[in-house]
């Protein structure tokens, strides 16, 4: 099968052999989306080598059979893979399991295949309300309302998201939808902040913003730049709290004085549940192909990465 | 009177005319204690120019006619001054009104001298069972015990704090005493290590937690240096949470992709409420004269502030 695989610091579309399920379910993949962590894989973040690739909806070839149920189904699939014995993942949370692999990230091989293998556990079903192109934003869309896992946002919060890159506007429109708060989605391009306008979300260019300071009690960081971290500490009130979302390279250096005196959390979220995602999905408020700049077949894979990573360009799909 | 005073990057003993209490209420000051924030401000820190000093007890020498009743008695005086009027005062929250002023740190002459003023609902009678040189460590330990007013902390949590300091030690004692979880204190110096020693509190020099990482649910940060935060980012599970307790100087770097990926929550603390922990030195379990190392005369504050500088002491107190 092909496969899109970075190896000894090489991004190749490869003829593997197809993944064996042993134990865990085979999925057909049907479409898969190109995320900013495989662009941050291919530049050397978290050492991973192999197929890459984590977002994705298919159809389970196989499964083994006390799971033979989902034979059929399409599927959308939690990303961890825990190790199933330790006492984060016999409580059902394997995201944080020390010894788990992560598909297309970690030890595990991705989704940017003609297949993959996952613990028939982390398979979900497609409801037939959302389509392949909503379904395979349905692991950021869950990162995003992942940050409602974490803090608490009422509908009096005033919310701002620093980014208005894929994530930043899907953690927008997660929070506006999910807490019906007024977000404000802060970003650079003011492209880009137009195809992430609906209702309850306001757009602001960072020149916009200048002069505004401590106005929000929740900013959400998912620029993962060094600035977009500053402008967050900027924005936020006294007491309140930094979203840190974006797994960004780097070391950013901080005003810690300004973290004490003005009791702010910082609070670092990354995954976030799929059955609420798939709800929102359901719920049908976003179009979702707005996101969409284009589409590839998986041959053209290393042409697909590229235009992922041209500036302006939110989401690019990839079809077996 | 006298008062040690900052000014033109000087710190000097002066003699000054006793401060006018326009409508708060005047105080003798009968013992103050140096801090590490009066250190940092001689450093420069917060650009404050006047009588610094904040921790303090005294005796109520004349008060507003509505607030008569204190007149006459010994008192400790919370250091945030709010404007009054605001939302957060108004709910009795002044520590983050804007408008604030502080006790010898900003925008307020402060506790190392004869006399200060305070608002009259700033100050709180010291019971009889606490004796000046305890109720002197009223302002610190509020703000240690300030940490379980941010972050949950059960009996079974596991938590450690970094920093043998006085802000250190004072914290992992709070904690040990109102949750009654075993607290792991860490620092550099096995002499102040040991003056920490208390039922419910294991110090452990940083040699001694060579190769322990991700152990704790929950650290305070309290040394206030950079290898200090990096040691509480070491030590700290994954979904745990690190307590930022000290206003130290500088921007450390951090690695922001494991706060993310862990989903580690940082939360900066800085003061807390004073009753709690007046009733937590009524109870007399901690043995406050064991922190401190020396008394001067206020006339010779400028000497005592040298000696608390010295490594390895921890509270040196003066008296007017």
């Amino acid at each position: 099968m092909k496969a899109l695989r970075f190896k000894t610091k090489q991004l190749k579309v490869e003829d593997v052999a197809p993944p064996i399920a042993a134990g865990e379910a085979l999925v057909r993949v049907s479409v898969s989306g190109i995320c900013n962590t495989d662009l941050e894989i291919v530049r050397g973040y978290a050492g991973f080598e192999g197929t890459i690739g984590h977002e994705f909806v298919g159809v389970v070839e196989d499964a083994p059979a006390d799971s033979s149920g989902i034979t059929g189904k399409r599927v959308v699939g939690e990303i961890n893979a825990g190790c199933g014995r330790c006492g984060l993942c016999r409580t059902g949370d394997s995201r944080h399991c020390p010894e788990r692999t992560v598909l297309g990230i970690h030890g595990r091989d991705g989704a940017h295949a003609e297949f993959l293998t996952l613990p028939a556990g982390n398979l979900i079903e497609v409801p037939d309300e959302v389509d392949d192109v909503e379904a395979v934003f349905v692991e950021p869309l869950a990162a995003a309302a992942g940050i409602i896992e974490r803090i608490e946002i009422g509908p009096d919060s005033k919310v701002a998201v620093v980014g208005d890159g894929k994530l930043g506007i899907l953690c927008a429109w997660a929070i506006a939808s999910l807490r019906e708060s007024d977000v404000t989605l802060i970003g650079k391009h003011r492209s880009k902040l137009e195809r992430a306008s609906i209702a309850g979300v306001n757009t602001r260019t960072l020149d916009e913003i200048t002069g505004i300071s401590r106005a929000f009690d929740v900013v959400v960081e998912a620029s993962g730049s060094e600035s977009g971290f500053a402008t967050a500490v900027d924005l936020v009130t006294a007491r309140g709290t930094i979203v840190l979302k974006s797994t960004f390279h780097g070391q950013p250096r901080w005003d810690a004085a300004r973290i004490v005196v003005d009791e702010i959390a910082i609070i670092g979220s990354r995954c976030g549940r799929f059955r609420p995602a798939l709800d929102l999905l359901r719920l049908g408020r976003f179009d979702m192909s707005r996101l969409v700049d284009e589409e590839f077949r998986l041959s053209d894979g290393v042409r697909a990465m590229e235009r992922a990573g041209e500036r302006g360009v939110l989401k690019v799909l990839l079809r077996p």
